[in-house]
């Protein structure tokens, strides 16, 4: 392209106002924005109002539009933009990961279809490139593993917890109050934000598209005072990891899940809103990159970054998914976690593969044991709606065992302990 | 080019080996050791015998072949031969950091006359994509600064010292005897490597070609017994971190010095042979970069990034020179640092601008305060003669202020003093 760009933006939220702002001040760039899309005709908006229209087909039927912002809320809405827009022959900046997630086969497809571009980097860990870092940099050198912060309300509720000694309710209310929580926070607690993310990532990182519905998440929301008495007397902090891990020859491992994280481990330093993705590449070895996940300006640039790149005729490769190192995704493999609950009934139905330690006192009960991904995935729902907490145990990630290189002596399940 | 490229390669040390073994192993990414040409004919190769030569024009003068690869210990030699290649229309791919910060302005001249593509990925803190994320990512976002460990032989000799409480003659020693340091440590333990990578990145990320001879160094070599006790009782460390940071509207600073380090920093936490890299953007806030800074594979495979990059016609626009944001580098500004010593006479010839805390005792004696830059500059020839050790104070980047900006009062050179 190479030229200046013109832009239909759909949404003028958090991010769309940041962008608005970060290219307003961009002496490098250049790039008009030609229609603003909004929903709502009440709200006051921080722009030239001549902009502002409400009709989506004023930007996917506009031929001088030729780059298309999506930055709204809904994925659904958002979903039928997108295609809209591949389809009508424009380029595509979103950064939205659960419609992204959940549509990828057919994104990708669009992509190849209408030789158009589609870039996302504002969907995964705002400011810090990960996707073009894996996409461009990590293209011929095989990934083993990718974890780590990539949901910074999360983070910052823990951080707080951790810091002011308050509960999980109080923390939640004043992350609501500073606008870093949603006033529904299911999507974030409860790690599907997190999941989308690390979704967005496997794809680039070793090539697989794997679906949501396939992928383990259990979130901070059940987090007890016990637990956090725990972690402070054996000196660890609690993050909510995604985990994808390349296990023996082909099979990947992804799950989100609550970690206890040791000082050894870098992200045990990163705390607030911030995020953090650490990847361990065949050749270069550990990579840790820290910055802010979130917020109008970080999520802005990258967006920004994106448009810049579009405007060189920029597109992502796919060069993963493409090579095809013929991996497939299983939840056959065991992990080990800490698993607090009230009463023994509670958990009689969750077969451990193996116990290393139990724990009961009047007031809770902890079991520290194996379990498979595909029991906790089958029973997630049940697990979920009770009084149990449950995570990824110290060193858990490097822990991780197929199922069928688990030994016959820890094969046999512990079904309906009585502890 | 997004064909198979036919490589020339210049070295076949550590890194030179490293590239051999990764482009190998490559699945995805296609391309051919045409030719490998060493000095040393008595050496043994663990390489196929019919690709070495000793004659460089066998790569130079070879039409078949389109990279030239140089990983040659020896700066002018490979000054000569990246210069000849590029003239011979030749993409180049290099890791040499002293060469490519003495000849900047002349290596992107010769890019653009002969419309070919020089990388160095790998000159720069080994596995970390910095200067590919400055150059694609950053690229119209403002850098305010960036600082971090970018020589792994230095931060392997100071987390020894800390851990195991050994001095540095006995922490080089152990550096030396595993490789991590060469037998003249003089470029690593003075801080000439880090510097060289410093002005390496602060092309990409301030558009500015800053002279070597301009950019104070000084390093870890004269770290003392009571230094290491002062950092322990204060709960800091110490990490040899080039710093630069642009100032006011339009200065620029940069140096190289060892600086102390609260938990609060991230780079607190970087060990061993691990590099860092810790930017400040206008608009997406502090990103982290952590990785390994050295060594035969990970290097090897930053070498492979930019071959498989050139595959596809890659080259560095010098986005940052060419907005050109009019920066003016300067050493008219003043940091704080910390300066122990022996006796008063050795420093009765440093001008402070301010001094902050003084300390006596029959052994030793160490100020706090502020020096201009540029005065440290042209003493370091003399305080480094002296058993004098210098470094930045904690907090020490965030308080260099321009000359110009310094109160009236603290401007008051205080001279010859008497402690």
């Amino acid at each position: 392209m190479n030229s200046k760009i013109k832009i239909g933006m759909f949404g003028l939220g958090c991010v769309g106002q940041g962008l608005y702002e970060v290219l307003n001040k961009s002496t490098g760039f250049r790039a008009d924005i030609e229609r603003i899309v909004v929903k709502n005709p009440d709200k006051k908006r921080p722009v030239n109002p001549s902009l502002i229209s409400y009709d989506k087909n004023d930007i996917l039927n506009n031929p001088d539009i030729d780059v298309v912002v999506e930055l709204i809320d809904d994925p659904q809405s958002a979903y039928e933009i997108v295609k809209t827009a591949l389809m009508h022959g424009k380029h595509v900046v979103t950064a939205n990961k659960k419609m992204l997630a959940h549509h990828f086969e057919e994104l990708y497809q669009l992509q190849q279809k209408y030789g158009v571009s589609l870039l996302y980097e504002g969907s995964s860990c705002g400011s810090i490139p990960i996707i073009r870092t894996l996409e461009e940099y990590f293209d011929n050198e095989p990934i083993q593993s990718l974890e780590g912060i990539f949901n910074g309300t999360t983070n910052y509720i823990l951080s707080k917890m951790t810091q002011d000694r308050i509960g999980y309710a109080e923390a939640l209310r004043q992350a609501q109050e500073l606008g870093f929580a949603e006033s529904d926070p299911t999507n974030d607690v409860e790690g599907y934000d997190a999941k989308y993310k690390a979704l967005i990532m496997c794809w680039h990182a070793f090539g697989l598209s794997v679906h949501p519905d396939q992928v383990l998440n259990l979130g901070i929301d059940l987090l007890g005072s016990e637990d956090m008495d725990y972690l402070r007397e054996k000196e660890l902090k609690l993050k909510l990891t995604p985990v994808v891990k390349r296990l023996g020859a082909n099979n990947l491992v992804a799950f989100v899940l609550p970690q206890f994280v040791s000082k050894k481990n870098p992200i045990y330093y990163v705390e607030q809103e911030f995020n953090a993705v650490s990847l361990e590449a065949r050749y270069s070895g550990q990579q840790f990159f820290q910055g802010r996940g979130a917020g109008s300006l970080p999520t802005g640039a990258a967006v920004l970054s994106d448009l810049s790149a579009l405007s060189y005729g920029y597109k992502y490769e796919y060069k993963k998914y493409r090579q095809n190192e013929h991996l497939t995704f299983t939840n056959q493999a065991s992990i080990k976690v800490y698993v607090r609950f009230r009463h023994s009934e509670e958990i009689k139905d969750l077969k451990f593969t193996e116990i290393e330690q139990s724990y009961s006192s009047p007031g809770y009960q902890y079991i520290i044991g194996r379990i498979l991904l595909e029991e906790l995935l089958e029973k997630r729902n049940s697990l979920h709606q009770k009084d149990i907490f449950l995570a990824l145990s110290e060193g858990g990630s490097e822990s991780i065992v197929l199922q069928q290189d688990l030994s016959v002596t820890k094969e046999k399940l512990v079904e309906s302990m009585e502890i």
